[in-house]
This record gives C-alpha cells, structure tokens and sequence, in this order.
C-alpha cells in the first residue's frame, strides 16, 4: 500500500478579504498559520512522517508547508518547489473583489468562471501588477508556459504530467511524500487520482489545512482517502 | 567575477543558555530571529539576489534563511539541505554550561577543545540523548559517517569536500549563492577560500546574522570580501 498526503494552504490574507487570488502571492493569514500549525501536530500524532516534501512557487502554501513541518520536528527534510503545483491562474479577476465580480458581471457569470471546467477567466492583461511573466520567480521559466489565465482543464495540464512524472515514480519506490498545495491545483490530482469526471470535479471541495491521506495499491490505483485531524 | 554569500545563524536558545551546542538542534532565540529578519532586509536593500541556497540539518540555520529568503520575497527560491555543513560536532561537551565545564576540566584544557585545530572535545557517550546515530534526520546516513566527535579538522573534511563537489561548480557556472550555515563549518569554507593556515584559523571569528560576501576570480581565487549590514 503506498501513501501521499496532501493538504491545500492554510487561509490566506485574500481568503479573508474575499479577493480572487490565482497567482498572486499573498501570506497566510494568522487563521491560516495556526491551520497549518495544527495539521502539523495532527500528521505528528497520528505517527505520519515523510521523506520528501513537494510545494508550490506560492509563500501560502510554502510557509504551509514549512509550519507543518516545524510542528512535526521534520524541517530538515528536503522540498522541492514547483509552479507547476501552483494555483489556477484566475486571469483578469485576480486582485478582485468577489462580491463586487459578482455585482459587476452577474453571479452567474462568476459561478461560471469559478465552476465550470473548460471556461477561463478573462485574459490578465500583460501591463497589470499581477502578470507574472514580469516576477523574479519565473525569469527561468518559457514566458509562453506562464499562463495569463487558466481553467480548471488548463491547470490539469501542467500539474498531472508533473506529478506523474517527478512525484508518483517517488512514491512507487515507496518515498512518502507530502505535497502543499492549492484548491485547484489538488483538485487536478484529486482528479487523475479517482478518475473524477469533468462534470463533478469542479464540485468537489478541499477543506484548508486538513491533511488528506491517499492510498495507492502498488499500481497506484487509487484504494482509500481519510482525513488526518 | 564570482560572489558567495555566507552567513552565521542569529543567536540560538543556548547560545544565550551558554551551553555547548554542536549538533544539538536548538531553535534560534527572539533575538537570533530579528538576527536573521535583518540579514534579509540588508541583502535586498544591497541588491543581492539568489539562483540557490544551501543550509544544514539544523534548524537554527535552516529557519535564518527561511527569515532571509522572506524578507527578501524569495521564499520560492531552492534551497538544499545538507548535515555535510553541520556546526563542528562537539562531543561529550554538548549540552554542558561552558562556565561549569571551566570550572570542572580548567579554563585551558576548554579553550584548548575550543580553539585547537586538531584536538577534539570528548567522544560523546553512544546512549546520550544528543547521539546523532539515534535521530531521524540522519537516517539515511551511514552511522560510521556520523560523528561522535569533532576536532575542526574533522569538520573540515566533510565541509569543503561538500563544498567542492556540489557548491563550487555552481558558482563557476555563474550561479548566485548563498549558504546559512555554523561558526566552525564557515570557519573550515573560509579557511580553504583564504587558504589560512591551521594556528590562525582558530582566532578567525564570524559574527551571527551578518551575511559575507566572498569574491573570487573565474579560477576560484579569493579575491576580496565585504559584510553587508
């Protein structure tokens, strides 16, 4: 039986704002620290422990991932950040109020944008604040590969082939890892993982720091998932 | 030219105890925290940025660049971990009150353990809580290769081979780097950079929380080096 847990970032400033955020790197909230505090020593008790750690490129779910690890006495293990395991890119809504979105476009429109699998938020435009193409962070990644939006299904397309190809060989050799991430980016692999549909996995919600244990057979077919807390 | 940035942890919890540390993994102190926050903000008011770090398994260093990398916003940058840049391994003095050890073994033979080059403090007994062999960062390393003990010189066989093999080629490649590392592991990197001889190593001292800029022509000789603050 081979194991991955997973666990979407504590609440961030512009969680509690209620800003979309996307790609935008904003800090954990003093909510969010104490979550990721507390999963830590939940992962702690119940005797998990690790031999690799993946994240992303975005400080709440870094910072989430090294609070767990301090909570757990484990901050010498190893991580490895990739923007691949970033959130989905919310395009021209990011920095946006999502009540006054709602107001502006309909609600309807904005349950389309946030719900829908294959729709994208409207372009960011390359001039703005947020276009990540301009951030240190990415100055060796291909400006074609940063995105200026993305759906659900656009974000799919760099986390699974990255998880398949860097994460589960790790696992099929028995690592244990566990992965720090964000709604829509574990949404993917929640995704690939249980062969959700298209039509149900834009419904399916990931509590924020609440460790979420998988269990693979040694074909990684997908066995079992609990929550740690 | 090529640039190297290395810098000594903030104070530690029993750097203020007095007590012998070595690898004991202490967390830094409230002021070794505002320590390395200040290292951080001296390096990007100085314009210094990084392609790669490298710290110890200990996490007084590990968390000083954690609160570097944040108060430089590059918390995304990679960082590698390794117990080859470890503090000196300090025995069977580890955990004692240095005032008590003078008291007990005399002022000299402590300044001796201290500031010798090749004479090590006592073996750690092998069932003392502190035995390195027992602790789960170091579960993937051969027991023989973990220390009991360490004179400088021992450390210096570990440090600077690690520092050749995995460091150094980076920096001729022209990647920027900064490592977070111990008084006596800086003190074996320094030592091989100066090319400083065994009786005056021992006298050069680094202060905490003060990044040093080495620079070193495109042959890796020692050229000039500078603290920020």
């Amino acid at each position: 039986m081979k194991k991955l847990v997973i666990v979407r970032h504590g609440q961030s400033e512009w969680n509690l704002k209620n800003l979309f955020t996307g790609w935008v790197d904003v800090s954990l909230s003093p909510k969010g620290i104490e979550e990721a505090t507390n999963a830590g020593k939940a992962l702690a008790a119940a005797g998990f422990d690790f031999d690799r750690c993946f994240t992303s490129y975005q400080k709440r779910a870094i910072n989430t991932l090294q609070l767990i690890l301090k909570a757990m006495d484990r901050e010498w293990l190893p991580v490895e950040k990739s923007y691949k395991l970033n959130e989905r890119h919310y395009g021209g809504l990011q920095g946006l109020n999502k009540a006054e979105t709602a107001e502006k476009y309909g609600a309807e429109q904005v349950k389309l944008w946030r719900r829908s699998f294959d729709v994208p938020p409207p372009v960011l435009d390359e001039s703005s604040e947020y276009n990540a193409r301009n951030w240190p962070q990415y100055r060796n990644v291909p400006k074609e590969e940063i995105p200026l939006h993305e759906s659900l299904k656009d974000t799919i397309k760099r986390t699974v082939p990255y998880f398949d190809e860097v994460i589960k060989p790790l696992i099929l050799k028995g690592e244990r890892i566990i992965i720090a991430a964000h709604g829509n980016s574990l949404r993917s692999l929640i995704k690939s993982f249980e062969n959700i549909s298209d039509a149900d996995i834009v419904n399916v919600e990931i509590p924020t720091g609440t460790p979420l244990v998988y269990e693979f057979d040694d074909d990684f077919k997908f066995v079992n998932k609990y929550y740690v807390k």
